[in-house]
């Protein structure tokens, strides 16, 4: 294994201190369990936005946090879930006496835990709502899932419940957007290489030297199949193509479109197949009124790509476009 | 050779379609030789900024063309100086009759070619300055060098001169921000993995399974020496202390910290070396004012990182906090 980090018992906490440390005007770290608060939190008579998850999909969530987006970002260890405590801990640092909203990843760890922490907050008299995200068109029940696993479209379901947040929606409001923009919402991934948990110390699969797996999670979770990596016209193709189905996006269709580095993937190979996911999209008679292109749903150093959709209105482009203030995405 | 394109032979021209098509606002494409332009350029009365050089480093330059900082970017093909006639169309697109500025990374074939781009533009009456950016410490005359190399200070030159630009400086003063940015600015990266220029096909260097190489080029080329990987503190310190040497940095300077991935380097891993590089600037009384945090400066898919160091003054933090819409920095 070849990473730069001091211990593999200690990388997030490490890595969350370098974080705090670079953005002392967003964000604050709170120890022990670790929870990553929004600087001015908690904002009182606004709802509070707080997600999490484990730690190796950054900048998911942890540099999220800030105005326009999530009050709180829950890291657990790598790849595993964050415990009720820590959650908890969470939704009392932010609590700004509105409600709290909880969006949730669909993996069983994080379910159970946050609804845990979600009934203990409701018995200290917190309103708490919470939304599943499960956009990944894959598989159905997964290694670490049952149904449909999170992956993308929470990006996109964060800064438009963020966004609602910052306007002033009840905490019943801001719930009904986050989940309309989950039933509107597809992805699919893939990858070239697999990622290697720190504390593993060696790849978490292995793919032939020309190999790629379709609707691979970002966990490394199995995908659909394992393939010959074809062109990048191909590879976009047979990502887009069950997402298109899935919902199905029809002709006529205002979507957004967000192309995601799984992390070792470089911009160059990026933007190239964002290229032609556009051009297969208008193929199909839809319109890209919203881009986000680049590493935001990561599996550490794995190389690979995935495509999420996002059918829009008028509503939700109005809370995409409004201001967002983090550490990963910023206008 | 694992990468998601179409043909080695297109791929920098497919990847700059890609790029034009997500930033339609921002941006436009001049087809042959590619030139990335500003969208509204040329901007009338203002001085133009234009950067450059080999493909593979994104999001420089290209994904730094907007409002605040680049007018244009001329890619050449990847690690490969783009030609004159390249460098000289993009000053056509972009000069608003206030002269240019071209900002270019000491390497050879680079300097010889904006050079040759700079003569052709003032026979044609356009005021031309060229600054070279040169705050590579780790060796002298390299593989495509004579002196230093120009790595990560370019961001930071180019933010500083594109908001000096944007203020109404004119082309002396903007050439003066730039040289005092190359001035005060050094830099030292290392590399865990070799990246592979696609029209290779082949890893550009071998490393051993644990081993690393310390002052690494941005195009692989040779660094200081080959050493076993370390624990995340040695490789900051490694990469530090001959930074903080050569300038020198001093007690009581206040300073911008760039921790720059070189592409494959996951998030966790680069704030992990973040707050560790705070700490050992803190130790040697050193004040962080600004920070840059992510992939800007890479070589494709290298794992790997660099540390950059700006000595400060209130005119350096004024430009740099000014407002920026590119791609790849925005605020």
């Amino acid at each position: 294994m070849k990473k730069i980090i001091n211990d593999p018992a200690t990388v997030v906490q490490d890595a969350l201190r370098g974080l705090a440390a670079a953005h002392p005007d967003l964000l604050r770290l709170r120890a022990d369990p670790p929870v990553v608060v929004r600087a001015d939190a908690p904002v009182r008579g606004q709802v509070a936005v707080v997600s999490g998850g484990g730690s190796g999909h950054e900048p998911l969530h942890t540099g999220f946090v800030g105005p326009g987006m999530l009050d709180a970002a829950v890291p657990g260890p790598v790849f595993t879930s964050p415990t009720p405590d820590a959650v908890q801990a969470a939704i009392g640092e932010v609590d700004g006496g509105a409600g709290v909203l909880l969006l949730v990843k669909n993996y069983t760890g994080d379910v159970l835990n946050f609804e845990t922490a979600a009934e203990l907050a409701e018995a200290d008299g917190i309103e708490v709502r919470t939304v599943l995200v499960d956009d990944d068109v894959a598989v159905r029940d997964s290694t670490h899932t049952a149904g449909r696993r999170g992956v993308g479209a929470t990006v996109l379901v964060e800064k438009i419940a963020g966004a609602a947040a910052a306007r002033g929606a009840d905490v019943r409001r801001c719930a009904e957007l986050a989940q309309r923009v989950v039933a509107q919402a597809r992805s699919m991934g893939m990858a070239l290489t697999a990622p290697t948990v720190p504390h593993v110390g060696e790849p978490s699969f292995e793919l032939g030297a020309q190999e790629v797996e379709i609707g691979i999670g970002i966990h490394g979770e199995p995908g659909r199949s394992r393939e010959p990596l074809g062109s990048a016209e191909e590879v976009v193709r047979r990502l887009l193509d069950p997402v298109l189905q899935d919902l199905p996006f029809e002709t006529g269709d205002e979507v957004l479109l967000y192309t995601n580095s799984m992390g070792g993937t470089p911009q160059m190979e990026l933007y190239l197949a964002h290229g032609i996911a556009e051009r297969v999209l208008a193929e199909h008679g839809l319109t890209v009124r919203r881009r986000l292109v680049g590493p935001f749903t990561t599996s550490l150093e794995m190389q690979g790509m995935s495509l999420t959709l996002l059918k829009l209105d008028q509503e939700l482009v109005d809370l995409w476009d409004s201001p967002v203030h983090t550490a990963a995405l910023r206008w």
